[in-house]
């Protein structure tokens, strides 16, 4: 299908490259396909070392295994795959004229030029380093590599119980937190943002907040490390983390800030970069250069719904990206549709996930987003294996397409979240959704699965059947001392273990009968545990002539604020 | 939104009935509903009855409560929802020139007459009772109310380790095998097909099969129950079932041939019945009467896929269908767009799930489908928890469409069959699966999640990349005693663990050097244990020249056939 010695220059040895490099030999076998790799190490998952760092995973080569348990080594990578790998050697710069790399085996400090019929930028990312003085110390750790697991579990099996501050609340510093956590660690999160897990709105990682609290994680945020310092046995390793919020010691730091594509190679080689910083590909992964193809951390991705270039560096995405990439290698077109940034993470025993449009990017968008808060069992409530889960979902109000969904809490938010994920990736509306024929048992689902009811409770807002206030809104109602009646409609037992401030409590099976006791000339707002009785609520007091009836949306589960009681 | 006083009378009171009403209310709350039920329970989880059997679930009344634990008697229906239940009152007859519905109630035999504005049908299926000698003697059951599951529950605690026959191997057969197993019965299911769980495919249910055998239950597909028998302790109970592959002494018999649509009432109004026997309606559910609707279990449903009329009664069904005949019945338009026949079963350790059509389904729709079996760990294979999940796919070849997908195995197939729903609903092609960005970490999935990987090898099918042999055609040429060569690349010690009767062993890592063992006279099939070394094995053998290399489908994990060793 292509021309013989197609060659074909890879550089990268760690996720996407393998991957596009074993998919073009099994296109074109004739194919001279060589990685070149800086480090040592090829084909390891990187998205596993949390689970090294915990435990979970108990040897490092787990992680460079082929499910078979063969380690993917330049040997087996010349026996199995055809391919050449260089490890431990650096491409130093592309002469895209003469088409070729000019590498450095980093041992010997030997140079050579390899040349290429087509070249493949998977550079991955770097680990951003924040100018904070001290950064340098001992004991201060990025979560990239194999080698920074190592030497996190070497600190770790040379004393328990250590003091750590995690730099950074995104995902990869909850996933740290939560390994070390389980390593016996008490750990400090510091995060600049005002929120943790910034993939999610605020008042869903609040939640996944407040249950790192309850796992003893101290978490700051709006709080900006200003300093490492070294502890006082003059050793040299770090002994204390000054931030804006207070000092901590720390027997070690780890900065989890994010990372940065590896662009300066493709950037000084005159291939254009995007404006997220990554390089700019086409939907086939071709870069400016139509001999040049990157894909992977390095590389830029397009966002499905709003069809703007975003940077999501992602395992998953690095994968397929590598498929797209090896097929239009060898000539078979192939094409790479974009992302959702869908994204999930364990957190102790919630799972956070969440895809497509925040309410934040929706608006950003220009979409007009309307949003449900939707907490539920996760499955038939009469099962004990039930599990609370919280649902956030955003759609357009016009269109009613479903353009996001987030979801937290111990149930099965993944399932729901990769379900979504399909009806965003179509432009399902949320009437779409609603109407799907999802698999149900108890052991499962409900009979109406989470995010159909969550959809409906959409369509009932869209449809101006209730009317929603969000905790946010009701939050400032509270604050300005705004005139309303907030009423509680659970049943007194319930109000007794948690309760609103300021909430009068009606239950929903004595409403019909005592809306006399309910003002006739304030705003109305109801609630329950979850807001369905709520909503039976608003419906009842509209009937019987009520105005300005309103529901608090996700209930007093999901108020993300201060409660009575408890 | 309609007229006041608009008058609804809903006949049965179980499932879909019970969410008419009560959307009927909250839309018009000052429509008059009433309830009609035979029975004397209302609202309760038909679906959970298994779970009641096997005591994960303790007490009828969780079956019957509202999420908070409230039951749904008559008197909470009128307070909380203003909806009139008579229950023990029996649907006689529908007058539909004069609007009426003639009911008896059952205690006094008193006759009255309902009028109605709208009439909506919830009147559920009954259990088929198969003419068979003896089906009524003591101790032969139904699943299909809560007083089954009672006198079940009753038997059981009367004696342990009962022996008991099933009969019937669909969904609600393999669920209470389930529930008799795990309170300590010896069961033996006895099913007239070739096949248990006739909402797979074979090879699919076949391994559904494996694994309740090796959970001790006798399973006899291809057999028909010829009597049933009672004891030699003339109690009148059962004591023996005969079969046409052999008789066995049982304490207990449980029928679960099925349900059939209780459309007689319907039928004797004139409404019109649909060629599957459940009452027809149209995308609003309304019958060839248009005062009259028609929801759940006693309703005909439309294939999302075929466009063709089908009877699936589920619970998850009856609920949207309730929900979209009341809308309706409120005069605001609501359309419900139809089924996949989604279902999900637990199977002891196994989940089977299914969505869309099987591959006969789509033979009898005239697709020309293409089937891809894909075995794999169902999150990063190197976690713990990881588990085997194998995934059946069919797509349409011309259109690439995805037609179905079922997943059996201790993995997580729920998800994947949700994810598969959306995707079938959405009409998206396998191309469009296999780029969709779901979500990734390690205690979730693997990088390219198994649909995404089981949509690229159904691509590589269709695109040519390589030839599958099914499992089926292989034992088909074996069987004939076909020349062929049977190449598993697979590492010795694999093999010596389990391997196909015939077959050469070259490793995989071995096989570029060893290509002159392979005779290059014969068709060529590879196998691993999932096909995926295989699938490499061919492209190399291609690439050294060699025609007609096949890869076996599903690999040795998925072979259905006996097999040497262990």
């Amino acid at each position: 299908m292509t021309a013989s010695k197609l060659r074909v220059v890879i550089i990268g040895g760690v996720a996407a490259g393998p991957k596009t490099a074993s998919k073009i030999v099994r296109l074109c076998p004739r194919a001279e396909v060589t990685v070149v790799e800086k480090g040592e190490f090829l084909s390891y998952a990187g998205c596993g070392l949390p689970y090294y760092i915990s435990g979970v995973v108990k040897e490092q080569k787990e992680l460079m295994c082929s499910p078979i348990g063969v380690v993917r080594d330049p040997a087996y990578f010349q026996k199995v795959k055809n391919v050449t790998v260089l490890n431990r050697t650096e491409a130093l710069e592309i002469d895209r004229a003469a088409k070729r790399v000019r590498v450095r085996e980093l041992a010997t400090g030997k140079e050579s030029r390899l040349p290429y019929d087509r070249l493949v930028l998977a550079t991955g990312a770097t680990p951003v380093r924040p100018p904070i003085p001290g950064a340098d110390l001992d004991g201060v750790y990025s979560l990239h590599g194999v080698e920074d697991a190592e030497g996190i579990r070497a600190a770790l099996a040379r004393r328990r119980a250590l003091d750590v501050v995690v730099i950074g609340g995104g995902l990869i510093g909850v996933e740290v937190t939560e390994a070390l956590v389980e390593r016996g660690c008490r750990v400090t999160v510091v995060e600049m943002l005002p929120q943790i897990l910034p993939m999610l709105d605020w008042e869903m990682a609040h939640q996944v907040r407040k249950h790192m609290e309850s796992h003893g994680v101290r978490v700051l945020t709006h709080a900006q490390v200003t300093a490492i310092k070294a502890g006082t046995d003059g050793g040299g390793r770090v002994g204390r983390v000054c931030t804006t919020r207070g000092d901590f010691s720390a027997d070690m730091a780890i900065m989890a800030v994010g990372v940065r594509p590896n662009a300066a190679l493709a950037k000084a080689a005159g291939i254009e970069i995007g404006e997220t910083g990554a390089i700019r590909v086409d939907e086939h992964m071709r870069t400016s250069d139509p001999a040049v193809f990157a894909v992977g951390d390095c590389a830029e991705c397009r966002d499905l719904v709003t069809g703007k270039p975003v940077y999501v560096p992602l395992g998953s995405t690095a994968n397929k990206q590598g498929r797209v990439a090896a097929m239009n290698v060898c000539g078979v077109d192939s094409v790479f549709p974009g992302v959702l940034g869908s994204s999930v993470c364990k957190v102790f025993d919630f799972t956070a996930a969440r895809t497509g449009l925040s309410f934040e990017q929706a608006v950003e968008a220009r979409f007009d987003p309307v949003t449900v808060l939707a907490p539920a069992p996760d499955r038939a409530h009469f099962m004990p294996t039930a599990k609370l889960l919280m649902l956030k979902l955003i759609a357009d109000r016009s269109s009613r397409r479903l353009l996001g969904v987030q979801a937290v809490g111990p149930g099965d938010a993944a399932k729901r979240v990769d379900v979504a994920a399909m009806a965003v990736t179509a432009g399902l509306t949320v009437d779409d959704v609603a109407g799907a024929d999802l698999c149900y048992a108890p052991p499962y689902s409900a009979a109406m699965d989470n995010i159909i009811t969550a959809a409906n409770v959409m369509r009932n807002k869209l449809d101006g059947f209730f009317e929603g206030v969000t905790p946010e809104q009701l939050k400032r109602k509270m604050d300005a001392g705004d005139e309303f009646f907030l009423l509680d409609v659970r049943t007194p037992q319930e109000v007794a273990g948690i309760a609103l401030p300021g909430a009068v409590n009606i239950p929903l099976g004595a409403l019909r009968g005592r809306t006399a006791e309910v003002p006739r000339d304030k705003e109305i707002i109801t609630f329950c545990k979850i807001s369905l009785r709520g909503y039976e609520a608003a419906l009842i007091l509209n009937a019987a002539g009520f105005r300005s009836v309103k529901v608090l949306d996700g209930g007093i589960v999901m108020w993300p604020y201060e409660t009575l009681g408890n």
